[in-house]
């Protein structure tokens, strides 16, 4: 294990108004339970101490001046680095909660690309609000991706729940742009970082890509749309001419379904909702947003801010711990494979 | 009850080659368990007995001359109505079989519509073998939409399962198209549909439809992409005009997650993926697909002919006896309903 792979993960707040910090603290709370490996907070030392308290946690707060400093405190309270902080206030988004949100993301950004964290989880953040604070980027992935020199198309953006991953390969687009979207390159880039990934961050030696079809039966031979003749099964062949496991396209219907999610490591989906509306029907409360493609790991809990239950203390942590647990496991097999390299 | 409330059902024996005579069998040793109306099967004497013992199944056939007997004999034995057989010879799909399939569903549609069955539940067909042996319609739904007169867009698919129902507004199409085809009038078309189906046949006096967006986040307030604005919001404002409880359009990741799942009575999707993703993910073993908008009762399993597998005796019967069973409760709920008009 090298030092990267011991040190602790650094979580940024996200909204100070969303769920996230009771999420945090109830994390931390469980955190022998869930075997969670220790963390600190980038900020929000006072707002954590008043969100734990609101949902009715008995927890310390830790001040620490390191990241390097998480680790000896961990098990007697939560470790917060910086001075970053706000009133705590449930529901009621700012612009000063949107402020702070983005300094401790990019504070607890730099100090994963410094490799001073094994990994980084961000809190769930409010995209408008963001933008009316003048945030340049449309979520949070992309900002990280700029900040680590990466292109927006080698940053993937995986779904990972107890029963299934799935990767959208569109996201963020009408449906009616996504057939326009779609190309050879773009699928046999895309699923290049998912097979890297697959092996390094999740330690699977031979990974198996099962790719969906665009359209209804995967286009029945032509008979619904031509792009899996025209593209992805083009793209398979040339995955498979590189040694990666990649078959398809499936019928997206067939391909989640019970029996058939087996067959795979993970699924690689055409567009947004079909990558989504599996993995939230099946691991709603665990489903972890990873991206992949990264010289650091970041994972993130796959919900939102949820202003209108923050502070009700009726939020599931699920999503959150698993988040904060697939950052520990993939930091810690990307840390043994540099080791294995080097 | 009338009398049609308490005829048996039809069921047509799909392609002989297939899973669906040894499903029919299986279906009727589990009569009892499971619970099912009696039924019988529009032709296959030869060809079920050989089924069921393939499958290592006791079940004696008795052949019957008019529907009406099915009921007489149908705790000693499988009723099979008519002459129409075949060899059974499961994983070789013939053009003999397939015209058995094709008269199959012909003969037991007409006594459904005549009024001499409760209900028509039909096997499944391979449609390409349909196709080759000159059938004239894209599969057994519009066949029996026209035979009954109805116009295909009156004639609306619902996939139902024990943990969801969805409708996909749009079927058989390349994804491409899907946007061009939306209209305020189509959905406004079939959700009426839906929303009489769901009273009549389903017993819920004010039932909730809830409608995906077409768009990833349901376009975000038109960010990414504009038909949830120009065409499904309106539409369901319309259908709140005329007394039907639709809301959305909602995301439809978001939609059929567990805890939203308990919010609705039917989603009603756009496309095909949309709406069959999540059903084939949750309840693969049980779905039931089911024409709304007939003035028969149709239903079928949810799956194909599965010819790799017919004779194994490993194909799931869950499907076959969900089907039966839920022609059975609309078709009582349905005569009942008559009866009270009446």
């Amino acid at each position: 294990m090298t030092a990267r792979g011991a040190a602790p993960l650094a979580i940024s707040l996200g909204d100070p108004a969303g769920i996230g910090p009771e999420l945090i603290c109830e994390a931390w709370v469980q955190r022998e339970t869930a075997g969670l490996p220790p963390f600190f907070v980038m900020g929000g030392a006072g707002l954590l101490a008043d969100a734990a308290r609101t949902r009715g946690l008995a927890l310390p707060v830790a001040p620490i001046h390191t990241p390097e400093a998480a680790g000896n405190c961990f098990a007697e309270a939560l470790p917060v680095l910086g001075a970053l902080d706000a009133e705590y206030r449930p529901g009621r988004s700012t612009p000063e909660g949107a402020r702070l949100a983005h300094d401790s993301l990019r504070a607890a950004t730099a100090l994963a690309i410094e490799g001073r964290t094994a990994a980084l989880v961000t809190g769930p953040v409010a995209k408008s609000e963001l933008a009316a604070i003048g945030f340049a980027f449309p979520g949070q992935t992309e900002f990280v991706a700029a900040a680590c020199g990466v292109a927006a198309e080698d940053a993937v953006m995986l779904l990972a729940g107890p029963q299934l991953r799935t990767v959208p390969l569109t996201v963020h687009v009408a449906l009616a742009e996504v057939p326009g979207l779609l190309s050879i390159e773009l699928v046999c880039r895309r699923a290049r970082v998912v097979a890297r990934a697959m092996a390094i961050d999740f330690g699977i030696a031979r990974p198996r890509l099962a790719l969906t079809g665009l359209n209804p039966h995967a286009g029945e031979d032509g008979r619904m749309g031509r792009e899996e003749i025209a593209i992805i099964a083009p793209a398979i062949a040339l995955l498979r001419q590189e040694g990666i496991d990649a078959s398809g396209p499936y019928p997206a219907d067939s391909l989640f379904a019970p029996h058939a999610r087996g067959g795979y490591d993970v699924a690689i989906a055409m567009y947004h909702d079909q990558a989504l509306v599996p993995i939230k029907a099946l691991d709603f409360d665990a489903g972890v947003n990873m991206t992949l493609g990264l010289p650091i790991v970041r994972t993130s809990p796959d919900h939102g801010t949820a202003f209108g239950i923050a502070g009700s203390g009726t939020a599931s942590a699920g999503a959150m711990i698993a988040a904060i647990r697939m950052a520990g496991e993939c930091s810690a097999r990307r840390a043994a494979a540099q080791f294995r390299l080097s």
